[in-house]
């Protein structure tokens, strides 16, 4: 049954076609929110999720950018609009609750109704807490892996092999790919790297990146920086590479869950046409994965996924018990790059990058790859590289670390007590550095003055926090009230960490910030 | 940090605070769609949900209504803006995705962040989700029945015993309630009926009672009537009974699952102070639930909630492979109770009817319930009591079943074989019946001429559909090329029931409409 409505816009757009009706309305339609409607005018027409609202007129439908463009709609026009039925992932979603294996059909028809908006926002919710919930076979994963890239845009270089790296994130301060990227293509090797910009953390890849060159480059231009100088680093969010993912991203992180993890960094480097990956495990209680044998088990489902789709992957287990290097913050940490490069860097950015380098080098044979990524920093020759990636992407070749402006307002915290540190908490650093201000400030983050195992007096500056203005300052500060971002100690003899006296979370779901 | 936006009106109401800025602003705040904003005017403030926006100027807030009114906003206000931390029960919702089994107090806080708008549809749909995967200990759906009733509006008659009736649903044309509680008002018994309209059904007890009375009481309105002539049949939607179901359904819908069916309907009755409850399950291969075994597991369950609240529970598993009575739809429905309770209804309606009432005096141990009950029906006091309920509630107490008027545009099925009805499809008569009208168009819906185990003949008439509307009609008329609604075969005899060449749902799940 069809009825007539008269048009108002919502005068925005957000993403996938959205309207807006009365109750009433809805009622007699007999459609709820979250269902959908099959909106026609003129001979188009086009499906939107509804939403439904109280106190509006009757007759009046509300449209954002999406539907006003599919229909070429101006105010107060009339459409035409009937309940149209879910698409089929809608049942296939619902089986999955139920606990159910989805087959290849099924999470192909899954994969392009998201691509399509197909799917409203409960669904998709509804989609990664079960699948967080039962998890994903090592199939189901591959078959996601296989639909996100055949759904999205790819990148192909008509060359090979093609190199690249990814962490699955989870300490702050991991400025390693700006080092791995001029590496190996110092080394002659291929890197068309896309990277994220952070979400929860005070810095992605391409937030670093940024603060040296433009990253927003298209795919046009990946591949003609990537084919003249070997590599490039760039922001992958707008690239439609695996666009699935990037639309499951958007349920999963106000969740903090991300059940898709396998499939989601496969599809993207399947997507630039990486043939050999080197994946980095961070371990350790302030990361993300806890122990060995959480990150064993991933790193097997990473590979045997990869395998399918035609990569080769080595897993790296990392020391993810406190920040990388000593700076965490856009800026900050784009200058510890350069100085590491320049053969000034802390001893831990840069035997994580040549160690990187050199397992991803061992997969096609090479088995002096860390002896060559050191050689390649020593040279100079990487740091020339990393140059001439900023040139053709656009930023200043001659950048020096001390050109980076940092934020000039500033605290730092003390020791309170002679000892050895022996705990930085991950995320109390990465929370300050957010508070003063990253990775929207690119000069906000935190300069660490004291690492694991360090020997401190009391008085000793343990850490600094830099901001560009002071309000932020004083939110990073007060945050510091409720929080213990260092521990110092007797390593090893203090063998009490946390007492704990009424029921509470695992201590891995107490790290979630805020 | 906080920001400085300036206001603008959605202008409606979506029955939580929810506002929408551009993505730019978004980002530069670090939130992102789901999360929350603390918006302050004037020493006032509010948190609302965030929808973020492309195409949207950067120094605009759109508001609706909730948090116009919350901050007393005019178009053209400066408002003050900063991110807001997610509610507590955000944490607990994450935990229970993982698998954590829920304490007392953080259900309590789930529930009341639920009642007060706290969480997000994406939130709800991972909560929902997550239970539906996992399900409910009898401890949580205790505790979540108590907290449900606990957060909203309660009914105290102050008399003793409180009776009720509930049927889990999922078999079309069930009017069982229409005659169950002018039954039990004739007999002497207090029965403060609250009762939903349909979702996905052709009609639901408010919509059939609807045709005879307004059902639309106040918690007030109900006392008096209830007390006055023992008895009332009200819709329950907007009472404020146990307020977080009512959100919790909002997005168990569109999922088609309902995890929270044990405490949704505990809380209910008990929030109208029923202290002794029939619960109705029917099972069938064609209804809710398939088997015996299903309908016991769920009967324990409910029997054990409902005694920790207080309340005499008793199940009965009724037949549910066929609709109830020869219709469905609301005013079809109405008519039949209107006849059953004049002695002229149809066997299977007032043989439910009387053997529910049977049961629930059962429980205050009254033994002869049923003979009681028919009776009732018998003497006309039935008849009466419902008119004086009729008369209370504001409707026509003189009302006869052929001032009801149902659809006149009809089609109707024929048999097209000699032999026995062996299978009345449930969905497919309901399916019929809501795309005739129903339940928005009162007249709409369906007349069963056979039911199962009638001898029909090769012409026979099968059912009737009635519409007020050609197009509804003929939308009805167009489902049947794709849907089965009679089997007419050799009972038993006919030994295969479906034929399954290709991996798909189990039959259940295919069993939902579209």
């Amino acid at each position: 049954m069809t009825s007539l409505f008269r048009v108002k816009h919502l005068g925005f757009s957000s993403g996938a076609p959205l309207v807006v009706i009365d109750d009433g309305s809805a009622a007699a339609l007999g459609v709820r929110a979250h269902d959908r409607l099959l909106l026609r005018k003129g001979g188009r027409e086009v499906t939107a999720i509804v939403n439904v609202a109280l106190q509006m007129p009757a007759d009046t439908i509300l449209v954002n950018e999406e539907v006003a463009r599919s229909l070429n709609l101006s105010e107060g026009d009339v459409v035409e609009i009937e309940p149209a039925p879910p698409p089929r992932s809608s049942r296939y979603i619902r089986e999955l609750i139920d606990g159910a294996w989805l087959n290849p059909q099924e999470i192909r028809t899954i994969v392009e109704d998201i691509v399509r908006d197909r799917l409203s926002d409960i669904e998709l919710a509804a989609l990664v807490v079960a699948v967080s919930r039962r998890g994903l076979s090592v199939e189901e994963a591959y078959q996601f892996s296989r639909a996100m890239v055949e759904t999205g845009e790819r990148l192909d270089l008509g060359v090979k092999p093609v190199l690249d790296k990814h962490s699955i994130g989870g300490i702050p301060g991991d400025k390693t790919t700006l080092l791995v990227v001029p590496i190996l293509a110092s080394l002659g090797y291929y890197v068309p790297k896309t990277s994220s910009r952070a979400i929860t953390s005070p810095a992605g890849t391409a937030d670093r990146a940024e603060v040296l060159m433009p990253v927003n480059l298209s795919l046009e231009e990946i591949k003609r920086v990537v084919l003249k100088v070997g590599g490039c680093i760039a922001w992958g969010g707008a690239l439609r590479l695996a666009p699935a993912d990037d639309k499951i991203i958007r349920v999963e992180h106000p969740l903090s869950i991300d059940p898709f993890l396998v499939p989601s960094i496969i599809a993207k480097k399947a997507a630039v046409g990486a043939t050999h990956v080197v994946l980095d495990i961070p371990v350790g209680r302030g990361a993300k994965v806890g122990t060995m044998r959480e990150a064993e088990q991933l790193a097997r489902m990473f590979i045997e996924v990869a395998r399918r789709m035609g990569i080769q992957l080595t897993a790296v287990v990392t020391f993810g018990d406190q920040p990388l290097g000593n700076t965490a913050g856009p800026a900050l940490e784009a200058r510890e790059a350069l100085l590491a490069l320049s053969g000034q860097g802390p001893a831990d950015v840069v035997d994580k990058a040549t160690s990187l380098v050199g397992s991803l080098l061992e997969l096609i044979g090479v088995t002096n790859g860390k002896a060559l990524a050191l050689e390649a920093i020593r040279s100079g020759k990487a740091l020339a590289k990393l140059r001439e990636i900023i040139r053709e992407q656009g930023g200043d070749p001659n950048v020096k670390p001390e050109d980076l402006p940092v934020g000039e307002k500033t605290f730092t915290i003390y020791a309170e007590r002679d000892g050895v540190v022996t705990w930085v908490n991950n995320t109390a650093v990465a929370t300050l550095a957010r508070l003063a201000g990253a990775p929207k400030d690119k000069g906000a983050g935190v300069l660490l003055h004291a690492k694991l195992g360090d020997v401190v007096k009391k008085g000793d500056p343990l850490l600094t926090v830099h901001s560009e203005h002071s309000t932020k300052l004083q939110a990073a500060e007060a945050y510091l009230e409720t929080a213990t971002v260092f521990e110092v100690g007797r390593p090893g003899l203090d063998t009490v960490m946390r007492k704990i006296v009424e029921p509470v979370l695992p201590i891995q779901q107490m790290a979630v910030e805020h």
